[in-house]
């Protein structure tokens, strides 16, 4: 099973996709769970009871993404068809599909928005594989690699306008302003991330916005339109808003921290690429912070690029364990996640709201 | 004086600035008026009446321009303004704003939808000049020469985002329509160019659609939307869509016939580029359509690449001329214009109307 988080931005979802494997597999077993996860009395969490809470719901969305990325020009179904089929969760319309089910909402039209909000972030991360000159997502080759940059921009252009004209058809000018606020929000926080790139100098409170913006945004949105086509109160939009920046939030430091995990069989494959690519993400910020003398010498020369062979990273690995670095960045995920769960705390109990908790135990305890 | 037409796709609107150059200057001192214009009581089509028409409206456009590109990321306005601030004349929403003068409207709902439509087209170039790898528009440093192609793919997707919440905030899901449908469709069109790039067995009507949608759908629905802001019958709206794709229709023709008219002087510096670039435009099609053996065989090599040196393009010139391939191309353009103008005969006489006409006379005069 490959990864139901799409990481977003920058990460290498390769990376991902192994993280859940990890989740999954011997690290799950390793882990010490009482010291990790929010909920203490939970084994072993899990993204299942969400997949299964919006099974048939989300089989609604498929078929509208498969309708409405085709196009007579065919390189533009082929292209998007090779990302959005490629082994992505939807992890986002998932969000959309289960805040909907927590609202007891009875209509169709979150699947519409749901497919709305996978294009966006398929629009997204094939930018953002043009950004970053990716050649891995989701252990598959990159749409650029294989298509060329000019493809993945346009396609990513024809996919992005195709979201809003899901919109448009829902019918909602409230719908219409949080997902267009959201994408606005989202280049700007790519456009922060591009200028911030191999700055060493990036202080924690720019980095949560980077992440903020590029990540949790859209999760937000994602969560947020269910309570807007479910005609809740504006408590609820709220409620809703936060439990899905949250996650996104938690979501995006684990996988950053993940980066810093490393693991002589399969894992170093994939950790690393944060590192290589002299991204200042809050392991290395918290490292940087920490450190003094040659350590620092060691971290500016790293993320602009000048240390990036495989007993840097080692040492880069070294540092962050005993700076706490990669600690801390969990305990910071922790905090988000704690925040997301508080955030449900206004509906009622349930299936819909246990299976959404658990995605948030879920989100955190991958990284261990 | 800088072109007023940002000439979109594809094209080197470096080119275009030029092409108004000669307009304005020593080519259009040698039109042939009578043979060449549509209206031959004209003696010197000129798009002043509609500069004059809309300045004061143009004014509150570009303040909403300047307010809506600003951000807290330093780059995105910088480099936005780049190109916005570049010497475009703001042809789109200038169409925008007289088609709107036309149906005597006197709100302000068409200020904000104008900037709105400048910024999808401006986003357009952006993506345009990084799928080129163009370095000159509008005869200064493209911004991904600038600041890379990262910054203008994400700054474009920004600006993007812009006028989807600048339509929500307008509040009308029929302009929300128009303009995602166009949205999506200049993306389809750009793709579609992309799959024909380098194919000399491109027919007319893959051109013709191409074109139609990379550059006519804009201007079409930048004058529908002024139909729907003044709450007129659909007869109306249908009647400026169909002015405003004749007229983008028309324009590109003169524009990739222009590329094509060589000149000892300033001029051959520019012409040549859709050629040196492998482009299939119309000029070309019938230049092949009209060759038999070896200049079949070298239409091909050179738009395959194999042909970009200066004899080459002077060879090129020769065909064009010879099988009248560019006087044919001018000729369609003529058609389309003919067209565009006859749109407006449901509309009552005046200042705008004689304006909107001139604009379709100019956009064909630019050539000769």
């Amino acid at each position: 099973m490959s990864s139901p988080y799409c990481g977003h931005g920058r990460t290498h979802a390769s990376r991902e996709t192994l993280a859940f494997g990890r989740a999954r597999g011997h690290i799950a077993a390793h882990m010490s769970a009482t010291l990790l996860r929010l909920d203490p009395s939970r084994a072993q969490p899990s993204l299942e009871p969400m997949v299964q809470l919006v099974t048939g719901d989300m089989n609604m969305v498929n078929a509208v993404i498969l309708s409405r990325m085709q196009s007579e020009i065919p390189l533009i179904p082929e292209l998007a068809g090779h990302l959005i089929a490629g082994g992505g969760k939807r992890m986002r319309p998932m969000l959309t599909l289960a805040s909907a089910r927590l609202l007891s909402y009875t209509g169709t039209r979150h699947h519409r928005l749901a497919a709305a909000v996978e294009f966006i972030h398929t629009a997204t991360l094939l930018h953002d594989d043009v950004v970053d000159g990716s050649d891995l997502r989701r252990g598959k080759r990159t749409a650029n690699l294989i298509w060329g940059n000019p493809a993945s921009v346009l396609v990513g252009d024809f996919l992005f306008s195709r979201s809003f004209e899901l919109m448009v058809e829902d019918g909602s000018l409230k719908v219409l302003g949080i997902l267009a606020g959201a994408s606005a929000i989202i280049a700007e926080g790519e456009v922060n991330q591009l200028t911030a790139a191999r700055r060493i100098d990036t202080p924690e409170e720019r980095y949560l916005d980077i992440i903020g913006a590029k990540t949790a945004a859209l999760f937000a949105a994602a969560c947020r339109v269910a309570a807007v086509v479910a005609e809740r109160p504006e408590a609820e939009e709220l409620a809703l808003d936060s439990y899905g920046r949250n996650l996104g939030i938690a979501f995006q430091l684990v996988d950053d921290a993940i980066d810093y995990v490393s693991d002589a069989g399969t894992m170093g494959k994939d950790a690393g690429d944060d590192f290589r690519e002299g991204k200042a993400t809050l392991p290395v910020i918290l490292a940087y912070a920490r450190s003094t003398g040659d350590d620092r010498i060691f971290w500016k020369a790293a993320i602009e690029g000048h240390r990036n062979r495989d007993e840097d990273f080692a040492r880069a690995i070294e540092l962050v364990r005993t700076t706490r670095a990669v600690d801390d960045t969990l305990a910071r995920a922790r905090h988000y996640g704690q925040r997301a769960i508080d955030a449900l705390g206004i509906f009622a109990n349930g299936k819909a709201k246990d299976a959404m908790i658990e995605a948030v135990e879920f989100a955190i305890a991958r990284a261990y």
